[in-house]
């Protein structure tokens, strides 16, 4: 790209300090700003927070205000999971004139969940003559823009679909946990319930497959099964016995008149035998897709976001979503 | 969409015929116009030249500049392979306000090796506020599309390597033909000298992942070696004794200082026992994709092409490449 860009990052949790450390290996690439509102963040040098040894001359700000007066390209966003939680942060940053690319799940395809949300946000990002980008490996990527792109070599298609099976043995702690691994089944379900145990983003995967390539369907639907483990499973962090919870099983379908069109499967749990990424279209030709060992979750949505910079910076003003927006590694921006 | 795509063909060859049965589908799109030079086919319905039934109401003209003259959104241009021999082609679209979407292999990515055609073209395309976007299976997607967006989930690449396998035994006998199978070793390399066989596009798409993804590279070279059938192969069109040729195996290295960066290798025999589209990736994370049983050639070009039209005439203008166009299957234009 030739010139310096320039990015506030906005939250600090897990997901943005990967993004901060990835950002600070890119050539052309600045940090002039950082919000959090952790009053344990605030007030420290970005660098510490995220676990790099050289100071960024960057100090953490929980005056968000104050941040995004700041002049700068785009704003690399991750604090939240729902747009109803994030529809205000994202707002004032589009109306401060940045560019928007955000981690947010339900901001990857906002148009069927919140059509008028996702109005404002396109109407607002307009005015300011900037983009607004959601993404990441799932939402983003696995379930919805490998299956876009693969079906551009089709001359039809009739069905899509896409299991993502992931070990979550060898993920982070909370992750195990938040797959209900070791709990009883009558646990899992009470966690499901309460809406601990769920994967954001399905239902927008959904969306992007359906609205970007024509496929019609009258329902979009969730369920949230439990995987059973069938032996012992020992992890890093925890003991799953045989009969316990392993992890989750959770199916998206996108159905037209009951028939199903559309069908999204994650499955998480400790002790996987073949985590895989597969799609597979129904059509003309019928293709599968797979990627063996699947991509690997964090370190994939991290990269997702920090290499959608370029392109959102390049985009033209409005809600943009990744069927709208060509994807690629940028080594140098 | 919405409102009907005017299109007009320019060139009615095997792929421009499956161009037009493909757009014909469409509910959306209507064909205004058809060039091509054969006498045989001049004066007649498209409909008749492409082998559908009813009339298409368009008379196929081999008069370029009348038909250009017709009011339409873009020309699907499929005439040649060699960027010098279609460049006035693609010149008079654009000069004429049409945007353009070619099947010709070396516009998929004309930067590296005609850096002032490229210019040129750019800035015809950029005065008439029109588009020029080359694109098909390979080149522009099984080696260069598909890479780079698997690469959007890598933070850093240092290896990228394809490999297509095709079985010729199952494609039309033009091909099986051109992979040369059934000649001597001696017979196929003064082919190869002749320049009759060789497979384009390799060179395009190495170019199109180095610069898209920012790996040096300081020299992009092909080789073309013959594969010897190790038994008799029998086709429906030809036989291959064992010694025989049963096709050929391209091959294009991106090196930097003698080290390999980028391996495209292109494998098309009868006789392929496991065809198939693998990308590597070697970086954080690296990855494998594979597409078992592969992607179909001419299906998957004249989808490829079909499905960019609706993105070709929403890009900006200029000239434009896979990696800055979103891909994906359009059920409606």
């Amino acid at each position: 790209m030739g010139s310096t860009i320039r990015i506030i990052q906005y939250g600090i949790g897990p997901i943005g300090a990967a993004i901060v450390r990835l950002i600070t290996k890119k050539e052309n690439a600045e940090i002039v700003g950082a919000i959090d509102i952790d009053p344990a963040k605030a007030g420290q040098d970005l660098a510490r927070v995220v676990g790099l040894e050289k100071d960024l001359g960057v100090v953490v700000s929980n005056n968000a205000e104050e941040v995004l007066r700041i002049p700068a390209d785009i704003v690399v966003h991750s604090t939240a999971s729902y747009l109803t939680d994030v529809q205000d942060q994202l707002t004032r940053c589009l109306a401060a004139g940045h560019n928007v690319v955000s981690s947010c799940e339900e901001l990857s395809y906002p148009l069927r969940k919140y059509p008028e949300i996702s109005r404002t946000l396109d109407d607002v990002a307009k005015q300011s003559g900037v983009t607004l980008h959601g993404t990441g490996v799932n939402p983003g990527f696995v379930m919805d823009k490998l299956a876009l792109t693969l079906s551009s070599v089709c001359q039809s298609v009739e069905r899509v679909s896409v299991t993502r099976i992931v070990d979550a043995s060898k993920r982070r702690q909370p992750l195990q946990k938040k797959v209900g691994a070791g709990m009883s089944e009558k646990e899992f379900r009470a966690q499901v319930e309460a809406g601990r145990i769920k994967h954001h983003g399905l239902p927008e995967s959904a969306g992007l497959i359906a609205d970007g390539m024509n496929i019609e369907v009258d329902e979009i639907a969730e369920t949230i099964e439990p995987v059973i483990a069938t032996g012992d499973v020992t992890t890093e962090y925890l003991e799953v016995k045989r009969g316990e919870v392993a992890g989750v099983r959770q199916i998206c379908k996108g159905t037209l008149r009951g028939e199903e069109k559309l069908h999204l499967e994650l499955q998480m749990y400790v002790g996987a035998h073949d985590p895989a990424d597969t799609v597979r279209i129904i059509g003309m030709p019928d293709l599968t897709l797979l990627i063996p060992g699947g991509t690997h979750g964090d370190l994939a949505t991290v990269a997702a976001v920090v290499n959608a910079i370029p392109a959102v910076v390049q985009a033209q003003p409005g809600l943009k979503t990744v069927a709208d927006i060509p994807v690629r590694y940028y080594g140098v921006f």
